[in-house]
């Protein structure tokens, strides 16, 4: 870490701060510029965010911190990728390109099935589905609960594609991880820190969404939240930050593929329907994931989107899927990797 | 609700939408513009908002929504603000402006009582400290849990104050609802539906934090999931959002206020230590959230910020407080309130 | 246009805002609501922007325009996509994705030229530097300006490659056009009016960046300022936006690229180097980019990126730059394009 | 500036380093990490950003600024408070805050007049009225250009105000310095380099808005760009960023008050009007910029709101102004200012 003292800084302020970073069993090192000193203090400053309250200090203009703050999660320390098995068929991470499809919210027993026999016949390896739905309103579809938990397993049975559904309480992840392959934490519970405690102590592939207003190093944080706990089965999902454009009901923002990349071993896929909340623009966009270097994508696909219960206008036609799953397959050898 | 044709569509488009509006039991009504339709669909939209999936039906440009989502929460439904009481001698909402004072987290007995005696002989009227705290690190400290509300609990004996403190996870709501005169839902919890769900059925007043990305009406809507379950007594709070510039940890929107004010009739504070997270800008900003219209303010203040266990670097020194709470007591009156 | 009244709104309030709908020669249709009015104007909202000042009556609550306010750039008025000219043999937003390559300052004249043949020889077919360069400090390099111009128009003699080069001045805007192929428009000028209309007046294409903060409807209107001087040849560029994510320089919004190719016929590119700030991200978002349905890319490349005088941390070296060009040669025939 | 070398940098990549920072004529400092090196190079690096180019240098993850990059406008470098004399009566910076008010357009010779006879009757101290009016769509009204010029100056002569006026554009900027007290460089201009180096070469003070995705960083350095010609009267203006929010047109960033005071001696003041997009919120947002620390206001004021020719929505009445300004009144002292 480095300690950038104010320009008008004397002496005594300099010897506090030095005392203090030695007291807090790390060694300080000061650097005299020509306007003020800096000075830097080594040690793992992991696990000791104590040493920012050194910015409180008299003298001192502000702690710059030098370390991510993540461990498990970091590439630093696990340099190969991580591939997480799902079933014995699928595994996200590897060469291929794997497709979660499915409607936002299950909502019958003939729309579930009906939705993943028509993403398993157009190449989709996972399905989605909702059964407990975080809403912004209390008047909206709250979801069929553990009814659409029942469901989403008969559609696996069905089709034989393993489920990926969300938990939105730690009261109710157990019950979910009986009925799911992977669980998914949704950007709104991104920190909340109780559920991602929850799910680290379970055994199930998490898939964790990126909050709205998170940055990827906070995204990485809550990965670790999980993986301390044990589970270290975290698929990273990008899917839309808050800005100020309303032309898309997000922005995705793709960027963050290659920066997590960089910074992480976990594997990391795409949410263009939640990223563009807009059917027409999922396709460019899932095709613009993919060549940006995703692991894999998650899209939403429902029979009828016009009387879904649930982001209807995000949500594309069986038909359309079927079209974009192909355009995929032909983007993926571009980028050395399969469908 | 309002929906828009594109240019081209034809009759047999708006027809089907005309249909549609009619089987959601809405009244459609057209109207030819120029160069495209317009279709209102009178009728109550909120709870049905299902009719936002005509935005999915061919030759539809978009739909926007006439009224606000919130029913409880408007001003529309309830004209008089609310007033809501913490104890005998407490309300918020009122000719009073509320001060909640206190540090980020209770670390120990010494600690909390030596600040809840400071922050009462400068004026506070709450005292605040976290007990559970979500931090963005799972190494980071995660708060004293069960023994920090017994020691809030005996603050509270010692000097008559009483307590918010944050409540971070479903499983534990009735244990701190057992201490604590508020329960404080995080910025990080806002749109924890779960966790909202749950204290709406406690019988005590309820501190609702804004989210970092949340627009001003999604506010609205988690307030709304809290009355919806039967507890109306919501207090929301200002406490930043989240933009580009980062000389400031938040940007402390003080706009939020009037505009609050005008929409709702739940009493409004500001937080300007997280809104600005560096003691040195507190102060202006405290000024500035009363001179907007808040009815209070929740401020951090720690004996010893070099060495607090979280948030040093935007705490307050019990002496600087006390100066901030006389400032405010001249700037009341300007605004026809009291301290 | 769409006025909603106010659920408090009484008759008067009403019939004042008929009255004042009709003096601006809109013909007014009101649509009685369950709790308020709400009232359309039917008429050519364009060029008339005045109706918004309706919000400002007594009883109004908000004004919803319906129309998009642009009218040359609009897909509405021109269905077929544009294709613009640049050289004999080069042409933006047909069937070949277009590639401007080069340094993002002029320095010398070894430095261009070196530059111009690296390029070309990778398959660029456009050349790109500065020699007006707008700088956030006063204190950075300012370019080389007419002498930088002039390198550029000899760099072009050798090499055979189009340049495109800033303007900056309305005072320089001729001066630039003597030199340079395509006019470029930077990030912080997208809203500068008065060289908007200078370049409108000019007849040569002009490459327009999207403003940091600019929404795409905004971006939409800087075009069609150009437009409505005169000049038709408009080339948009998507270059990141500023949000709160700061692991990368801007957040490249992609998404724009299908909103825009939705809207309007102007061709698009975009700019992977400034979208990012850093050259490890340049490769995967210029993927990406032609995924999501660019029509051309530009990107900085530098023989020696640690001794540029701007922006030598976003820039990639010849070498790196070829094989970003192999890679963009598979992809673009799964886009049914070619390069 | 301090180097972080990437965990995996090897001796090789920091010798490169260490050579090239003493090739730029700065003194390398090596501390050596638990899983890295980091190097503090010492010197003066503003004016020589070009150190910055080391990050795409091998082994180099990144460049941390530690210098801020102004000095004309550092209050490290002018400790005192910057007063700026507008005419004999009015200094803005000093104790008394400055209200500067009237339309946002000069529409006519009696709508120019009444507004400064009105807003002089409530107490302001300065006209405002825009003659070249940058608008976001080319079919908007444009300003009366130089007969709107001519009108200020006779309502000047009429009431005594000095006025303060937009410049747009470097080729009318001697024009607008013949007529106006105070020239007005507008958000959308705030990094147009070639203006701002225009009015820093005149001798009249010029009123800077920050740019409405400008860090507080980037709008020091333009206000530097304005001093480093030789103009050291500059009045910063914050005016609203852009942000998510859309319940107000900006988000009025009342932290940058205190901020800026921290950082430079120049006079800081704050525009509710476009800060907020609405009447409703401009009084709340005057108050509280008030009590945030600013030394004056910039509010728009129209005699007819209805039918202004722009901004209408965000324009007080004459009556309403009044009643604000006598809270503000109220207010002033208990900031230890007066009014």
């Amino acid at each position: 870490m480095i300690i950038v003292m104010k320009a008008g800084a004397v002496k005594k302020d300099r010897d506090e701060v030095l005392k203090r970073i030695k007291e807090l069993g790390y060694k300080p090192h000061v650097i005299h510029g020509t306007t003020r000193d800096v000075i830097g203090a080594v040690g793992d400053e992991r696990g000791k965010l104590v040493l920012q309250t050194i910015e409180s200090m008299h003298g001192v203009e502000s702690v710059v911190p030098i370390l991510q703050p993540y461990k498990l999660a970091s590439k630093e320390v696990k340099k190969e990728s991580s591939v997480i098995a799902v079933s014995d068929t699928v595994a996200i991470g590897g060469r291929q390109i794997v497709v979660m499809a499915g409607p936002c919210s299950v909502e019958s027993e003939r729309q579930i099935i009906e939705s993943a026999i028509a993403v398993k016949a157009a190449g989709a390896h996972i399905l989605r589905g909702g059964a407990f739905k975080p809403r912004t309103s209390p008047y909206s579809f709250q979801g069929l609960e553990e009814d659409g938990l029942k469901l989403l397993a008969k559609a696996r049975t069905e089709t034989g594609l393993p489920v990926v559904t969300e938990v939105v309480n730690p009261e109710t992840a157990d019950l979910v991880a009986e009925y799911a392959d992977i669980l998914q934490i949704g950007a709104r519970n991104a920190q909340n820190f109780a559920l991602l405690k929850k799910v680290g102590q379970l055994r199930k592939p998490i898939l964790l969404k990126r909050g709205m207003s998170m940055t990827i190093q906070e995204f990485l944080m809550s990965a670790e939240y999980i993986m301390s706990e044990g589970n270290q089965a975290v698929i990273l999902c990008e899917r839309g930050i808050r800005t100020f454009e309303t032309a898309t009901r997000n922005t995705l923002d793709l960027s963050a593929i290659p920066v997590l990349k960089e910074r992480t071993h976990l594997p990391v896929i795409a949410d263009p329907s939640h990223g563009t909340g807009n059917y027409h623009y999922v396709a460019p966009m899932a095709c613009a994931a993919v060549a940006a270097g995703a692991d894999g994508l998650i899209i939403e696909v429902h029979p009828d989107p016009e009387r879904a219960s649930s982001d209807g206008p995000q949500s594309l036609k069986p038909k359309k899927f079927a079209v974009l799953m192909d355009q995929l397959r032909r983007i993926a050898p571009a980028m050395e990797r399969e469908l």
